[in-house]
This record gives C-alpha cells, structure tokens and sequence, in this order.
C-alpha cells in the first residue's frame, strides 16, 4: 500500500477551479493531492524577435514556486537574482508541452503567457501544472476568440502530464513527494488525447531502467493521462468545443477526397 | 457613494484562512476583497551577521507579486533578474511593522522569514500584507513556543495596517484599485491594539496635504485598524493567549511597586 | 542638551554651494552639518516607456553613497551588482517628493535626471538630499526655460525636507546620525513653502508613538523646514522668480471669475 | 539518403582525443561528425554544502558553447551575465547521466567538475557530450585511485549517449543539425553498458508520436549506444580495468550465497 | 638557460592552423607553446548605437578561458553572472589592437566581432590572442570583400603582440607561465610591421624598472614581433596581398604629386 | 598654445585636500585643474581568501565616477547591475600602482581598500587618483602605525602619475579632456620618487607611434611627475618622514657589507 493509501495505478484526489484570478484572460487552481498550482494565461500583443513579420504567435512559460510551497523554505529567485536550473528545465519543458497541440500560426502575431506558480509542492508540481495551463490556455483562446473571431480554431488537441516511477519494484502513478524521493525511477510523461506521446522524461539517476520497466511505466501514464483529460473535459464542457475542429475538418476532407 | 458601493469609512469584506500552507509554521490566505496575498512565517535557526553571537533573533520579510495577479501581466522579478524599488520598499515596510511588536531578544538566534506573496491585486496589498502577515505570526511563534517553551512570549502587541485616501475632498477607508489611482492622496497607516501608531506613510504626489486632511485620514484609519484587529483576535482564538503577557506582567509589576 | 550642541528645535548648519559640479544642467553641494551631498540635476530628452507620445516629462531620481561616507566603510552597490533596499526606497522618495511640485506637462518629452551623492554621511541624508536637489532641480528648469522659452513655468511650489524623532522624551529636529540611532522614533517630513505636506514617513519601530508625539514631531518639522525653504529662497535668489508664477495665475482668474 | 549520405541507423565518424588538455585530471576532444566538444574531469576538494560530512561525493557538470561554434553567433553567457535555459538543462542532464555510473559514496567527500565546451555544433552537442566526459571521467578518477588507492573502485558502469529522431517516416540515429531542426520527434538517449536506460528524453513539440515510433527510436537508440561504448572501450583500454569490479564482486558474492 | 631550454629572445615554438571553426567568417587556432586559443572573427550587420548612422563600423572582442585552461580550475565566468576586472582589461586591449590597423570607415556600417577563447593557458594568452585573431580577421574582411567588392581595402598593417619581462636580471621574451608569475616586469607589446607600437603596457608591480631595462624589453619584442609578423604572412600567403594597399597608393600619390 | 593656454610640458594646477572626508582612516580631495577625485583609504580587518594564513596584507582599489562627473550624464553601474570595462582596467591599475610601493607583509593580515570617486571628469581621472590616493594611504597607514607601532615602515617610495599624448606632433603633459580625445597617442605612466618607471600605458589606438615619440612622452612624463611627487612631498610634510625609511636602512647595511 502507498504512503496515502492510493493503489499503485491511482492518481490523487484532482481539484480544478476555473477562472481563480479575476485579472487573467484565462487562470486555473490545479491540485494533485497536496500540489497546488495557480496557472495562468496571459495574452500579450507582441512576439519574440524571432517571430516579429511572421504572422504567428507563440506560447512561453514561466514557472515558479512560493518561497515557503516547499517543506524546507526555498530562497526565493528574485532575491538570488536568478532562477535555477530546474526552473528553467520545467517552464521548458511546459511552455513545448502547450505548443504541441496549438497551432501558432492561427493566433496572430500574439504572445500567451503561461506562469505557472507553485503555491504548496508535494511532488508532480510540473505535471500538475501542464495538467491545469491547459485549461487556462483554452479559456484565453476562447476570449481572444470572442473578440478576434479566430476563422481557424487553433487547438488541435488536449494535452495532460503525469508522474511514474518505479518503487520497491512496484509501478506507481503520480508520485507524492515522499515517493518521488524515494524512487529508482521518475518519468514524466505527456500525451494528448489521441494517445500520443508529446514529451517522455525518464530519469534513471539512482538505478537505471530496462525496457520492460519503461513500457509498464508508459501504460501506467498513459492510463493517469486518460483519467487527467476525462477531468479536463468535463471541467472545461462546453468551452472545449472547438478543440480539434480544424483536426476533424481536415480528415474528413480527406477521406472525400479519397473517395 | 464609492465605486463598489462602500460607506467612506468601511471596509472592504475582510477574509482570513489560517494554516493555507501545510509545510509552514504559519501561514495565512488573507483577502481584502479582491485583494488575496499568501503570507507565511517560516522559522530558520540562522541569523544575519550582525546578529552572531548576540543572542537575538531577527524577523525579516521578502513581498513578491504573481505576474498576473495585476491587470496587465507584470514581468516576473526573477526572470528580470533583480526586484524593484516598490517590492524593496513594501518588504522593509512589512518587516518594519512586525518587528516593532515583537521582542527579538526572547525568540533566540533565529530567524523568522515572513513572505508576502500577491496572488490577486486589487488596491492595498502592503496594508493586507501586514494584518495577515501578523496571524501567520503569532502561529509560528506558537509553534516554537511548543517547542521550546519560551520562558518570555515575545509578541508584546496586535499590529494591523490598513490606506486612507482622500479623493474628490472625501476621506476613504481601505481604497480599492481604482480609488487608489485616482485618490490626491495615498496614506498607509500600521497601529498596534494600543492606538500606538508603528508607521506612517503618507504621500501627496499629485496633490499635498494639509493639517486637517492628515488628521481626518488618521482618524479614519484608527478606525479600520480596530475593526481589522477585531478580526484578527476572532481568528486567532486562543492561539493569542499569551500576547502582551510580558507588558502586563510588567505593568502589575509595576503597579505593585507603586504600591 | 543634544550631544552636538544644539536646541532641541535647532537646524544643525546648513551650507549650499550652487554650480559645483560644471558639467550639469543643476548642481549643488549641500551640508546638514557633517551630511554632505553632491546633487545635479541633468536633463534628457528621453522619457520612460508609459510616457512616450503623451507630450509629458518626468523627474526621476538616483541615490547613492560614496563607500567611505559612511563610519564603516560600505561595500560598493556598484561592485555588488544590485542596489539595497534602503537605497531603493530613498531614491523613490525623493523622486516623489520633487515631482510634487512640478507640473510634469509643462516640461515636453523630458526626463530630468536627479543624482543625490552622499560623499559625507551623518544623519538626515535623505531629507538633506530633497532640499538640495531641489535648487538644483529649480537650476536646470531655468537652463531649459532659457533655450526652450516655456510658456508656463511648470514649478508650482518649493519643497524641502527634515527629519524629527523622539529621543528620551524629547522631540529633536533634524537629528545626526548619533541621535538617529539612539531615537525611539524617526520621521521623515516633505513640506511645501504653502505649509501642506508631501508626504510623511514616521517609523516606530522600536517603539510605537501616539498621537500627541506625532503632533509634536510635526510642528517641529513645520519650523525646520520654514528655515529650509528660506535658505532655498535666499540661495536662489532671482532665480527663483517665476516658482510659483502659474499657480498666482490660476488664483488671481479664479478671483475674477469669482466676482 | 541522408544529408551526408549515411545510412538511417549509421554513426557520424566519432572521434576522441584523450589527454586533450595538460592541465585537467581528464580531458578529451570528442567529435561526433562536425560536432567538436571539449571535455574535461576536474577533482575539487570540497563538496557542496548539502553533503558536507556526510563522506560522500559529488559529480557536476557545466556545459557552454563557444559564440561561434554555431552557425550564427550566439551572444556570450558570461557578458548576458546568466546563461539561458536550453544551458542550464543540458548541464543538468549531463551530470545526472554521470551520476548515475559513479557510486558517490566511494569518491570521499570531493566534486568532480565536468566542463563540456562546444567548440564547434552541428547537432548532438549533448550526446557527444555525455560520451566523452564519461571517458574523462575515467581518467580523472584513476588519477585519484593511483594517489588515493581507492579500496572500491566507484564507476560502476559505461554510459553514453545519442539522439534519435523521425524524419520523413524514417528513424534517423545521430542527427546532425540540419536533419534536427527538420525533425518531427527528437530524442536523447542515455544508457548503459548493460543496455539499461539512464535517461529517455523524447520531445514531439512539433508532432507527437506513438508509441511505435518510440520502440523504433529506442531500438535504434540501442545501436547506436553499442558502438559508441565499444569506441569507448577501445580508446580507454586498459584504463577501464576496473570499471564495473564492484558490481562484479556483488554478483558472484550473490550467487555464492544463493547456493 | 629558460625553464623550457628556450634562449632569452627565442620564441616558443608558434603553430597557426587557419580555417578552424567551420561557421566562422574568420578562424584560428593559434599556439604558441602550450598556449592554445581559438580566436573567430565574425561578421554582423549591427553596429552599437554610437555609430548608427555613421556609415562606419567597429570591431570588438570578447575573451574567455576555458574552466580548466588553467593549472587549477577557474570558475566559469556565465556561472558567477559576471566577468572580471583581468578579462575586461584583456579583450579591450585586443579590440584596439586590431582597430589600430583596419580603417572603420571602409567595412560599412557592420560589426566584426572577435572572439579569443583560451582552451589552455601557459602564459602570454592576450598576445597570442592578438597575434591570431589578426589572421582570422584578415580572412573575415576577405570574405567581405568577396561578397561586397570593398573599393578601399581597410586593413593598412598587420598587427601582432608579444610578452617581454626581467627574470634575474635578463631579458626574456615570450614568457611562459612559469616564467611570467616569477618575473619582476612583465610587459606586453603590441607593434605593426612597420615596427610602430600600437600598445605598450609594462607593469612593475613586484619592482619598478628603469629606462634602460624599458629600452631593453622593447627591443626583445620588436625582434618577436618581427617574427610573429613573419609566420602571419607565411600562413596568410596570398590572402595577404590587399594588406597595406591604401596606404601604398597614398604613398605613390604623394610622390607623384610631388613631384 | 593648448586649449587652457598652458605651455606642452606644464602640469594643470595641482590641489590636494587632506583629511577630506572625517570617517576615513585616509581621504583625499584631489584636484587636476576641473578633474575632481575623492580618494579614501579605508583599513579593514580581512583579507582575501587567497592571503588567509600567510601574515601579509592587501592593497585593492575601486573606481568610479558620479553620474554627473562627465558631459553627458553616465548611467549609474550600481543601477545596470555591472561595472563596465573601462571602470575595471582603471581600478586595476590604481591597485597595482599603489600596491608597487608597499611592502604588504608589513602591513598584518589586513586590507587597505583605496576608494577613488571622480566627482568631476575633465580628463586624467585616473592619474589624479593615483597621485591623490598614495597621499590618503599614507595617512591611512600612519594611522594604522599610531594603533600598531609597526616595526618596519611599509611604504618604500612616493608614486605618483600622469598622462602625456602626442597633438599635431607635439607631445603634451597632463591632458584635459578635449586634447585627449584629440590626441593621436594616449600614455599614462606611473612612477616612483626614485624616478623608475611602474606602469607604462601607452596606446596608439588612432595611429600607432614609434620609439622616438615614446622617448619624448616619457620625458615629459618624468618632468610632470617629478612635480606631482614634490607636491606629495609639500603636502604631506612631516606625515611622510617614515617613507622609504626602510630601503635606506637596506641600503647602508649593502655599503657596510661591500666593504
């Protein structure tokens, strides 16, 4: 049995609230358990240099944690005056997880800023997060669609992250802090709703995996993701409409065509 | 009648969740309507320099705002690199306040970290920053109490804060956003249970003030301060038992010497 | 009897020496008795972000101390690549405090450009620094005014600035650094030639103060910087004549229109 | 065909110089392809804080890349005054794969410092990376060996890696950049001698993948691995003797005692 | 005798291999001895802000060593956040040693930046550092003039450095590391092939020295020069033929109207 | 006749103010006609971590220039978080100027920070504050030998410094700010007493300059510093009655030994 009592493929009790900062054209409290992440989108008017004339738009994320989210307080970055390397690998890794499934050439020359902030960490803060942005990404699309009347809806897909590890030679699903600490396995794993991979990060730091282990490790995320795009679905309902529209549009043209 | 709907002298609905944070000695969600700040005391068995060796503690406080928690998207001080004038100047002022309350020779070597971060902005997040900041406090000292068996309890006083403004020759209690921007004149008054006044800071950028608008404001921050340390005393319980123990002990000492 | 000599409600020597730095636009040397500031107010034809395309100017104000003003030698926020907080909040204070009396619309698409250098510190260097640079300040208006012709003189009043505390009972004006550090309060008080306050700074954060204390502190204010803004006028001399021309206007046609 | 005309699952031509660089405990020149790295192993003998007394090691890496190793400069980290996330990532990723051979407990209580240096990028710039300070790895810890007589030799395994990625439908194995930048899935793989995996990092920013593709770039992942521990093999000699002895010990130990 | 055999106006043995970096407009690797620096000259078409406008260009250069270039490792510079005051001093000696022999005003509104990256350090890196990115600036102005057709060839003299110092009362050139910790000037000296100095900077921080040793020292490195002169035209050949040719013509020119 | 009318080999007029700012142990406000420099030395009970143990002391310096000093105003370093270059090649030189004459194992486990702060730059800012610093270490130091009775003296010799250049072919001494930024060759040297030479820069960015030339600057060198040196002399009076005490005893004990 697990420190909380979960079954190994069980995720933790997952909590969304919808539209929990006023200001934010799109904003979600996600919680895994003890995890809890404000995540919010934001759209600016301007793009990277790199995208400046090119007519698309991009989506970037910044990730952070409250000083005291964390068991031992963490040093808070903007007093170090700069952030640390594992911040930078997760708001990486959220900002292409998001990119995925939108395509940036359909939202203008506009930048979405996702900033995910870790308000209380107990493990899985990175999978929660990417989990929670993506509901706040499809209500600032929504709003930016409202008022621009966007011809093509520019997500394609859901998108939804889980933790695995492998622990005392057991599988488990989104790991707490206590057994992600513990583990001699961590993968974070990122999938759409079509059952496709959009990010795999395994990490054999304190004892290195085989192939059987990855593949019962995928199936376990892959039935945490099923579960986490279940809650996304119900909790965005009718705001999700549009999602894979153009998707749709496109193979059932196809298949005209190859008639 | 004022933008939304208050009495000049009232304040806005006044919320506090004790214990939001689980890993925390104290922590405390604190709103001032719109306005949400998570403010935290964290205790750390270390001391800044100037104090090895003396046999005092230290509370000091760092403020942060979400990017998003203003209007428009504010750019995150860590990824800039360095904190701005307004955050350096609210954190000493926090750190100020709560000091003043407390007797750092009876709380040992250590120090207290209180943070004040932001989650939502609405006008007055300085003045929310303090009234809550001073539970999450009392808690953690609480905590180390437990522990340690302070034989002093260094919490001499209540200390609560709230802004007066005058705007379009009325004095408002506790302004909002919009009143704050468009108020002549911004004033931020800390006051503990006693009616002793622990800070002032009054600003007449757009427009000076004089004598009797001074006192006006003052009067009408007395009077929020009372109500807002109401609400701290009703909170706190009998978590508070032991505040001002010290100052009355040495006030009966006092008296009986008199005697 | 204070430990320098003086009355309780006495300035300590104050010394102004106009044009000392020759390349900028204002300069002064001023002395609070051994506080000694190097002030130069230097004009750009640039202004801030927000300000672009609004025909609006700014003032804008940096601090700074030389390493060795100071009894312990201070490292050098130059070398440590980031300003304190005090630093922070000082400069954001006199930066208000100048711009309070200026009518920002007045000066085109202008930034002027206030340095307040410390090169001797002993108390009061703040208070001494607004009173200062604002001669200098009023020196590179009348350098703008001579080349551009201003139509209307956009400084409306004169400003200055003294701190007061309460030590041993006694209220002390204009306090050096050994009184400063010995006070159970310390106040900061911004003042107009009109007697209206710019803005107020009390600080009990070794020992809260009532209301009674706080009028004291103020009336004594009042006093030193009545003598401030004579040593300004005096200083100035007819450089001074058109201070204020705007505001005479705008009363003298409400008389008329008032008849 | 390939853009050098290699076959799908080929190799670019690897090439290692040892001893590179006088100064460092272990040093190599590593070129895969166009691909330049230099990579040195230095011992320091201090630990981060964390393991302070605690006995045991540590194994970090820092990784930069000369302005023109790439195709247009790319701005200097050190005059930027922090280096970018896509740095800090990359060097987090190469310590944990060297970590992960290396039984820390046996290293005493020093840091060996990895500094991997691009000199010239054409793609895989982390894989070469990995590859070659693995073999400065070696040297460095059998220059403390010979000085130390280390009773347990730490390094337990080889460890190298490579990329893999979908293009056009075909697995590619080592891709140089320009196959990179066109590639739908990207991944980096780091396994053992033992064929077990340390790190799996698949990114289908531009396209996800399923999980076919997965076990195709897997396999071809494998092949890849296989040579370049043999080249590895082959360059180190016999200063690999006692690679893997301690697990060796282990597994005949093991045996006895089942029977 | 030297440490390493050498006489005392011998130079170590210099080795230049032109073309290193593949991307770059320009490069070099240039030894001399056990001194290896990679030195790259790229082109821009950018010029910082002092010369927008202009039509004139600029050259500057950015210096590095490579953490483990030195005898213990140096940390890395990107990780500090800063560079220091020595590497500041070295790559602005280098940038107006090379500005010294190309005319701005013919290269067009464009930066070449040069890049001198030490790989392993023994002494003398700013001269080699000279001394080979004079190479790689040759052949970046040639690929400009490939590209433009540069009507005035802006290169007017070749350029290269050498160290000289006093170690017991000798003169000795080109010091090696060894050598220039235990000497008592060390100077460094960077002269044309016309024999012109474009920079001297000799130090006597362990002892001053006197005019004749100056004398002397410079003589040993006009003999260097002389040589380092000799090797860039030998490696450059017909790369070089446009050098000097400005100046050549003005000459002719003169005579011509001379007569 | 050059710009301030003075003959080419004739100093700016010199003043020196001792004793300048009260808290240093040594302070200096040092005058090259309108360039201005506040030098202090302050003494300071560490050393560097690299001197830690060895019973010898420290010299280090640091510069900068008030905003204002200049024509255009200089943004603040402590504002952009770094220092620049030019400030870094300046603070350098000043240490090692200054460090050449003082024998540090005399002066304890201690460090002696040199501040220079140019409140006024009208060229030769950084001659001034070598000449203007020694006079501040030697009060400092004096200080120092008040507390502590050194045994041996440890400044050897007076240093003093100055600029020359070469202006349509004549060689000019002590350039304001208009000739050197005219001036084909810059130089600054730095010198004993004993007339030997402890720093040389001289930089022919703008058109190199051969051994003729550099004869004649330092000749005039000599003359301008012989001067500077007399007026160290006539300042200091008797507080300079220890210096190269120490070198004249060495001196006699070599005679008697000769013998």
């Amino acid at each position: 049995m697990r420190v909380d009592g979960r079954d190994n493929l069980e995720l933790r009790p997952i909590k969304v609230t919808r539209n929990y900062i006023k200001h934010a054209e799109g904003s979600v409290l996600v919680e895994f358990g003890d995890t809890k992440v404000i995540c919010t989108a934001s759209i600016d008017d301007k793009v990277p240099q790199f995208l400046k004339g090119t007519g698309q738009g991009w989506i970037t994320c910044e990730y952070g944690m409250l000083p005291r989210s964390t068991v031992e307080r963490k040093p808070r970055e903007a007093a170090k005056g700069k952030i640390d390397g594992r911040t930078a690998e997760i708001q990486r890794l959220i900002g292409r997880a998001l990119r995925s499934v939108v395509d940036l050439t359909k939202i203008g020359e506009r930048t979405i800023w996702i900033d995910c902030d870790v308000i209380q960490a107990d493990g899985g803060t990175r999978t929660a997060s990417i989990t929670g942005a993506f509901i706040a990404l499809v209500d600032a699309i929504n709003k930016l669609d409202e008022v621009e009347k966007l011809a093509v809806y520019p997500i394609r897909n859901y998108v939804a992250a889980v933790s695995v590890g492998i622990f005392d030679g057991e599988v488990l699903l989104d790991l707490c802090y206590e057994e992600d600490s513990k583990a001699k396995v961590d993968m974070n794993v990122v999938m759409t709703d079509k059952g496709d991979f959009v990010e795999i990060q395994g990490t054999g730091e304190e004892s290195p995996f085989n192939r059987k282990e990855l593949n019962m490790m995928l199936e376990a995320a892959e039935i945490g993701i099923e579960k986490l795009i279940e809650i996304q679905k119900r909790e965005l309902g009718s705001a999700a409409n549009r999602i894979g529209e153009e998707i749709s549009v496109e193979v059932s043209e196809d298949n005209t065509s190859q008639q």
